[in-house]
């Protein structure tokens, strides 16, 4: 029995309660604490050593990770981020410049997106360092975006530009906070996601949680420079990662088509130094498929699977 | 440098916001969401295998202390818990059965008090199981109790009975969320904590946070059976157990001394299966102080500290 499949015997059994807006299966669990006009945003990420980072790696860029893959999700519903706990798992014999270095790292991104840090715990973690983060926000009722809304027509789009994160992005990006604010505002979001497990899997998420389907434009797929350098230059192995390769946290979102020409023509004014590319549809037909020239595949399962 | 070293470094680094009431350093943070009556609590707790429960401990009871020791963390400031998430930490090679086992052991405790566990992450944890649980619950802002509020002459609570939780209450202790709810209802709670460290430990907390010293009377710490089983019936090895074993997960609470005999007569009505005991008092003297007959001695540093 893989991860998946684990998961899938336990989100049925869950407790629930009239609290609970949206549990398990989306970016983050969406609570109702009696707020007049906001739901409550609530997510867990736990980031270890040998997992998520290399034990080389630098201390501030594994506080930024920590925290900013909860960031990520609380963007991906087009939340505001205000509190943040850390878990921190420490080895007995543990350098502390180094778990120093590790929260300025966190402390530094918290700043910038105002997101307080009122504390957490301590404990023992003897085999490697961990950073359990969870994360408080909010988001108004009627502007919450979900992985669900999407329809049949709608048009996909992604920011930034995709694969090869591990040469280094997937310590360095910068979640989408800003970006998903301003499209909250100015545009009929119908579902986003951020991109963890990469493009091909979480299109999978979104199609299948807005019971549609999907189908992405080979072509029109924005690769990375990294991507492109893991994959010496061949084309199609460069698009293999900019599909399959995890941990862009970049966001995807389906937009209706009416919208379209207004955001491509508002987007590079208020964000001319992040690409966004319209990559593909929304369709009646379930399932995800690439056109490629002529060509149409269907794609498969692919992604980011810990217990493959 | 040990941990509590690391901490009183790191704590004052935290960025913090107009929405946190309580940081680091109480039971629960303390969040201003903006509801009209209410504040947040907001809690992380991490629980290892071979750190917090042996690979052989019953899975269910594992799942129950995961989840238990942060109800008593709300239970300690008062509070009313709602919704929990959970960080799953698995080798690569895991036990499906024992990982529902698990979590059944969570939501049959998370159902005795109506929290929902709205779904979580999971992640690969190489060397052994882990389960971070993040809690939030609510807490009437004028009954927010911290444990900052005692003041000299007040006197010093405990329910239930003191020390040797390793022979099994650690992985079975009932949060007292019950007795919390029942007391703020009903009396003037100053301060209050709950038992993780072990009461020689976590009365000094409670002291420091509200600027007083505490004594406390030999005779009237009630001692667990599982304290005098562990000390074989000598009698100040079963009073050192009660007072410096950690993970009792009882509450310790400041109370006007005008309060004393209403709570007296009261509590045993309420709760007639659990003990209640008062055990010392709040003084101005600062330090931790045993009376033993005609002695008086100074209680220093003990408890529980992973890296010690």
């Amino acid at each position: 029995m893989n991860e998946r499949e684990l998961i899938a015997q336990l989100v049925p059994q869950l407790p629930l309660n009239d609290r609970v807006i949206a549990g398990a299966g989306d970016d983050c669990a969406v609570i109702d604490l009696g707020l007049a006009a906001d739901w409550v945003l609530f997510k867990i990420d736990a980031t270890l050593e040998g997992v998520h980072f290399a034990r080389d790696a630098e201390p501030r860029a594994v506080g930024h990770k920590a925290l900013g893959r909860c960031l990520s999700d609380v963007a991906a519903m087009a939340g505001k981020p205000i509190c943040a706990l850390i878990a921190l798992g420490l080895p007995a014999q543990f350098d502390p410049a180094r778990v120093r270095e590790i929260y300025a790292g966190i402390n530094t991104l918290a700043r910038r997106y105002q997101v307080a840090v009122a504390g957490g715990e301590t404990s023992l973690s003897p085999d490697r360092l961990t950073l359990t983060v969870s994360l408080l926000g909010t988001v108004p009722q009627n502007h919450c975006v979900r992985r669900s809304g999407a329809r049949p027509g709608d048009g996909l789009w992604v920011t930034g530009e995709l694969g090869g994160s591990i040469l280094g992005k997937h310590l360095a990006f910068e979640p989408r906070i800003q970006q998903a604010a301003w499209l909250r505002a100015r545009f009929d979001l119908h579902a986003m996601i951020d991109l963890s497990d990469g493009l091909s899997t979480d299109a999978r998420h979104l199609a299948q949680a807005s019971e549609v389907g999907a189908e992405l434009t080979a072509e029109s797929i924005p690769i990375s420079a990294a991507a492109w350098r893991r994959a010496d230059d061949n084309a199609s192995a460069a698009l293999r990662a900019a599909l399959n390769d995890g941990e862009d946290f970049e966001l995807l979102f389906a937009l209706p088509d009416s919208e379209h020409m207004a955001l491509q023509a508002a987007w590079p004014k208020a964000f001319p130094d992040l690409k966004l590319t319209a990559i593909g549809t929304c369709t009646a037909t379930r399932g995800l498929r690439l056109r490629q020239g002529n060509t149409l595949l269907e794609l498969h399962e692919h992604g980011y699977d810990h217990f493959a």
